[in-house]
């Protein structure tokens, strides 16, 4: 059977979601002790890789196994064997649909949605460090909201894209490119089909050079145009990055996988 | 002259604000870097003293010093001498009043504020593991806010005190108690014109052992009568503890000292 799971965590501690050499990655961890529980050897397949640092409030798994153990096991079993900055959060065997695929924690994946943290104030935080980008200087978030218009819907974002990237296509389809600012904290939020590596970083580096006044908000566009990554700001921080959720059709039947951070 | 900063910092890296033989507290931190911008030894006074894992939006210190600096040093200079987990957000001049006790960060301040971040879901945060405190089982808000009420005013805090509180008097005046929730996130907003060595610590414990059911509201009110620690339930964790603001007349004219915790 396939087992789906929700998981939270913490990208300061692991080199990224992918599994590495050095085990060092979140889905070494995962599924270290997901074998623990199904006592034999597991692979997982996650809905999005993210980079060394960023955060995950929802990232969705898949992995197979013919062990049968409650669900619960594989959340609060699992959980025994996860150091503290990984926790899975549901658990659910993946419906069988007469006549279709599979579900797949990756191409079954509809949309994929990210927030980013920044936070704007002359001094860097102290207790958000890793948990938020920062930028001191002022921001016409206006500015940035003009600019983050023109990134909607189907472009060529080779702009944005890393060159290690290893996407079939640069053509993706932005849904949606919100900026919203609560007193020196400005919150990104951007949903896709699919992001290439790097692109939510580098579209942030991209509405910060606008944000500051060093380009006009139709810089944007031109950058979009161009197709040329060399031309465009750097890449900012991964720490601010959180991929908060990742939506399926609804007849797969999920718990929660949109799980935004929250600010008060 | 007297100077004043305001000082963010998260907790988990320090074994409390003040000065330690091992040099690892908050205090030690500050001082080290400020007789750097000095340039001779500095004692800093705070407005209140925190324990190891609590955290501050906004603590309040001051030092004297006869250095002559423009105030940007004592935040730039200084911060380029902190751990990036201590950050100087302001420093003031502490005006001089005419016939008047001169400024003093504990003795002037009329108001402390503190906010306890509770995680309240079935399976413990990945993300915010130091920076909130978690309770698994389901808690009833509105028994707690009920329970809450019977703390504010005059009272005889003895049932919330640290054995080893130095207080000279365990009678405080609480000013706010308030508890709201969002999605899972409880935050408990406590204001005092001081408070007793853990007593936050120690009401945000009784108050879950009101919300899960074990007692009702109205034992809050017997444990206040009772004066008695050892009855009393246990301590709750430091990691959701913040201090976030330190009041003080308005003749002072310092810069903002109220800064609520923003991300949960």
């Amino acid at each position: 059977m396939r087992i789906v799971l929700g998981v939270e965590y913490y990208g300061a501690t692991f080199c990224g979601f992918q599994s590495q050499a050095g085990r060092c990655g979140v889905q070494d961890a995962l599924e270290k002790a997901i074998q623990l529980i199904a006592e034999h050897e597991i692979r997982i397949h996650a809905a999005g890789r993210t980079d060394t640092g960023v955060h995950a409030m929802c990232q969705v798994v898949h992995f197979d196994t013919d062990t049968d153990r409650p669900e619960s096991a594989w959340v609060r079993g699992v959980n025994a064997f996860l150091p503290a900055s990984v926790r899975v959060i549901w658990s659910k065997t993946a419906k069988f649909i007469e006549g279709e695929d599979e579900f797949h924690a990756r191409f079954s994946a509809m949309r994929r949605s990210y927030q980013y943290l920044l936070i704007n104030t002359p001094v860097a935080p102290a207790i958000l460090t890793t948990k938020a980008g920062w930028y001191p200087l002022p921001l016409d978030v206006v500015a940035m909201q003009k600019a983050a218009k023109f990134l909607l819907g189907e472009h060529d974002f080779s702009a944005f894209r890393a060159s290690e990237c290893q996407a079939k296509s640069p053509i993706k389809t932005l849904l949606q490119a919100n900026i919203h600012e609560t007193s020196g904290h400005i919150v990104f939020e951007f949903s896709a089909n699919a992001f290439l590596q790097h692109q939510v970083r580098n579209m942030v580096g991209a509405l910060i050079y606008i944000g500051n006044g060093k380009h006009p908000p139709e810089y944007m566009q031109t950058l979009l145009e161009n197709q040329n990554r060399t031309e465009a700001p750097p890449t900012f921080s991964p720490n601010g990055l959180y991929l908060i959720g990742v939506e399926y059709d609804k007849k797969w039947n999920l718990p929660v996988t949109h799980r935004p951070i929250t600010l008060i």
